[in-house]
């Protein structure tokens, strides 16, 4: 912490600050500039705001230096996070891109499979479908529950696919774990802390979204909450924030990917469905978020989006997908990352659902 | 909904946008623009986002019209909604000025019941203080608990002053109902809808505090989660928002509240605490919220804030704090609102701790 | 400016910040905290940005601390500046709060001194008026120009208020010094150095009103490049702020004022009309401004705001406007303000034109 | 423009929007919807806003349709507009990818033809570096003025590329007509419209950019001012947007690139440079760029950033220019584009002056 004195401090003022600072534990390092006095704080004060020192006489600011994060710094853990899942080669942080693709709802077992034959023959390696959807409106289509679990059970049993999904509320959350491959923290409930401590407590990984408007380390700080719980799997999700924009639904943050990766060891994910929520950007954006770095993308796709239950402006078609798949093969090497290929059930699958 | 044709939109495009609606259910009407064609959908569209319209061939732009709140709605409920406690004259939402004040977090008997005598005296009817602490660190004071709420229940008992405190998780909220008056949403919590529909099933009435960059319509549209479980007694709390600005923690949207108070019927209060930050500015802000309408203040107060275990620097002090409140006297009856005297407990009570 | 080191950065990286600190003519102090180190860096640091210190081994981040404005800062002025005008006894910054009202456009001389009857009458001191306008498109209406310059010099002879008018270029600054009283920057120009430079060269004073994004900070550099060119009289305007809000034209960030107050001698009004662009707004914004510490207010007033060519929506009626001079001489004495009378002109003025 | 009645909207009201709708010389056409009558408005309401319909009784909203800009129009010219510049075979807007680098600031005749080799080598076709500097404080580097100028032309001269420099006002875009190739108008000055005009009447091509919270509209309506001035050669340059994000300078909005190539035909570049406003993250957003479909780039590249005098933090080294040009070639195809190879002059250049 940084006291910056007023330019007209008087030596008392200063002498009194340190006496304060020096009162309440910690030591004081006056420095004296040509326009100004500065007075640096040391000692642990991880858990103090200002310690009152803002409004004492002759004070002009207050910076706080020490970064509150811990357990998710790259300076605790230099080496990248991959992220590996049990009975299967797939992983999320490593020199592999990872697509996670499917329907925003599951809306029916015919709607889901269908969706999930087409992106696992495109090469998708994980699957998305919300079975409990925090939708705006409680008058809204708010998942199929439990029902919807099953039907994402059985897409894993025919495609291979890794399934990862919504978790609204620790109810869910549980029933999630019975389930499912990867526990889906959505943008709402970035700072539900309870929940967050309750995912930190699974032996799934965690897809953590970034909130509307969370700053880096906000972000940083609720996969803490996570990590201080014990489970060191959590991948963070840049999905677009709240701006003054309104030529898209959210405005796509890109320069957080390099961001996060110089201050965290974790993978990050991009979502451009969300982050334009315009069909017709999901492709430009997603070959961007490759080209800035990101670990993999997640995106919706839905084969009949006129009638989607949710999201249907943003959902790309199985044909706008395959092609995005096959332009991210074209970027990747670029920034040194693969993209692997179809699981070999996916390319195994013959067409198991009549449209 | 209205569909904006392309100025060069052909005869047959826009043939095929009225079929296409017809198909769905809806009627289609089209008004000729001197540049463009237009065509209004109407129906009952609220659980339709776009019908893929958008994509189709001379589509420009498509307008959602129909507001999606009901029972919030002053079209569907004219009159103020005036929120009112058992055994208890205290309201919110009618021609008195609501004043709830107390620490951020209730750290101890002997901190919270100090505060308590010092805001009763000075007017405040109601009485806050965090027994659930939502931080943004896993390392940082995470509140007393059950614990803490005795110590509120005994700060009614004392002073009279209802108690309002934060849920930050069903089990926090079913704790809360056994000791406070009034739930508390916080603002990271407001599109939590498990919370909020859980909030909808309980007798208290509910403070639901806007999130940080919720648009006045989600903020409504959370409250409708509430009522839509049958807890008619929301209230509403600009906090500040999160804009580009740095000279403050966070922006207060002052105009929020006439634009709540046109289109609906609840009561709104102002956190001028936490929607500045700043201590040296609480008060301008407050006396700002009551001249702008508001129904009410909730704020911070600390009688020590440089050991407070949280928000210190947005504390006010208790004489800061009855300053305040003589100069509220000054500005309400220009906007026809009053405050009322101090709790008849409070005028009784006579010193009960040791500073 | 402070460089703050990587936990783990070693003894040698240090070394080397300091090295190079001391090279580029400037001292270092290190300061060894619990986690980490950091060096703070004194001497006349203004045109240096960062030094290339933030890519060397083991630094964490560049703080930079001291503030860049010189002649606006309350720090090298302690005393409040108060504007004040030749033969006038009109001020803007002491005890008085200045009330400066006006239609947005000019549009003819009947509808100028229709309106300005109506607010001198009503307590307005100052009258505002385009003569330039700046507008989105270029097909609206652009302004009377000169024309428009000689009828408002015509409003201050009948009823004695002073005039001030946008300038949006050299030209029409240039202009404006022939006829009015202070010139008003507008908030898209607020960064318009050349046009900054001449106005700190004229000898009226200028009302420079903050940009749509501006910090604090900001605003306040652009003031200084006024002074710094001589010219002492400046007024700050805050006429709301850039956020995600839907509700409101702009969002008006009240909290700047107390924030200027405290870093700035200068006067601050604010302007309401702009600041939500709603005129049902404009009252309680405006109480809300005076309730905060506002030196006085800038506000749209037209007669037939229906048929205004710009800014009808927001512009008030002059009855509205009685309304609110009356409201605001009720909270003005809250905060140690005071509204003057109406100018004996204005009181001697009988009906000079027909509606 | 669509008048959205109030659910209890009586059938008298609606009459008289009618006819008030009527009496201006518009027609009105109601639209009768399960919840609440609209009624749409139209005729050529360019000029007008909201003809006070707004207040009217029984009004919910008023919402416009009519885009205002036409001659940036795709519907007004649907096929790409391509720059092309006299005596040259650059060009901005078709299948080539125009890379324009450079310094921040000319600071001298040594440090510019040491970059423009450097640049010119790895393949830029044209050349930046600013003449007049627009800096927040009065106090900062101002730039060369017309001795910048000159050496501007030299680079030009020696290398062959095409020279693009800033306009900080009409004084300043005179000067440039006489040595560079493409003026540009920087964000500060995106809505200065005396200079937007000029720069309409002039023979040069001209790069605008994007200001610090314009919307998109706001950004085609500035390029509209001077493409009604006469000037069709007119280019888009996104270059961040200020947003509340702590974690970078501005927010690099890419989703406005397939935007913008949506609504008109203009080329639209993007400045990673002052979009990040850090060396290490231009590159990443470079090829983001690239990916997200922009027709080029404008970064800033300094061979000794540690002195520069503006922008020194945000500056390419050489060398990693030459990297991600190499990185271009890779990610363009994808999105058929291709980068053109050095000019000739460029290639035959040999090392002009000492390190």
């Amino acid at each position: 912490m940084l006291v910056v004195m007023q330019s007209h401090a008087s030596r008392e003022q200063i002498q009194k600050i340190c006496e304060r600072i020096e009162s309440l534990g910690f030591r004081s390092h006056s420095v004296e500039g040509t326009e100004r006095y500065a007075i640096a704080v040391t000692g642990d004060l991880h858990d103090v705001e200002s310690c009152g020192l803002e409004d004492m006489p002759g004070v002009q600011q207050i910076i706080r230096i020490s970064k509150p994060f811990k357990l998710v710094s790259r300076e605790s853990k230099p080496d990248d996070t991959i992220v590996r899942f049990p009975n299967s080669d797939v992983t999320i942080g490593g020199s592999e891109f990872t697509v996670i693709a499917g329907p925003c709802s599951v809306e029916s077992r015919e709607q889901t499979l269908t969706i999930a034959e087409k992106v696992a023959q495109a090469g998708a390696r994980m699957f998305r479908g919300g079975a409990y959807k925090p939708r705006t409106s409680p008058y809204a289509f708010q998942g199929m529950g439990v029902e919807g679990l099953k039907i994402l059970a059985e897409v894993r049993e025919r495609f291979g696919m890794l399934i990862v999904t919504e978790a609204v509320d620790i109810e869910a959350l549980e029933a999630i774990e019975d389930y499912a491959d990867m526990i889906q923290i959505g943008a709402r409930n970035m700072q539900n802390y309870s929940l967050l401590k309750r995912a930190g407590r699974s032996p799934l990984p965690v897809l953590l979204k970034r909130g509307l408007s969370a700053t880096l380390e906000e972000l940083l700080m609720s996969a803490e909450y996570i990590m201080s719980e014990g489970n060191r799997n959590v991948v963070l999700c840049e999905r677009g924030i709240r701006a003054y924009v309104d030529h898209s639904r959210n405005t796509l943050d890109l320069s957080v990917i390099p961001a996060v990766q110089k201050l965290s060891h974790l993978p990050i994910l991009s979502d451009p469905s969300h982050g334009t929520g315009k069909r017709d950007r999901v492709t430009p954006l997603a070959l961007a978020s490759a080209a800035v770095g990101a670990n993999g993308l997640i995106v919706e796709v839905h084969h009949d989006p006129d009638h989607a239950l949710s999201d249907g402006p943003q959902s790309m078609l199985p044909d706008q997908f395959a092609v995005m798949m096959s332009q991210l093969k074209g970027i990747l090497p670029v920034v040194r990352r693969t993209l692997p290929e179809p699981l070999p059930k996916a390319r195994a699958a013959v067409t198991v659902v009549q449209p």
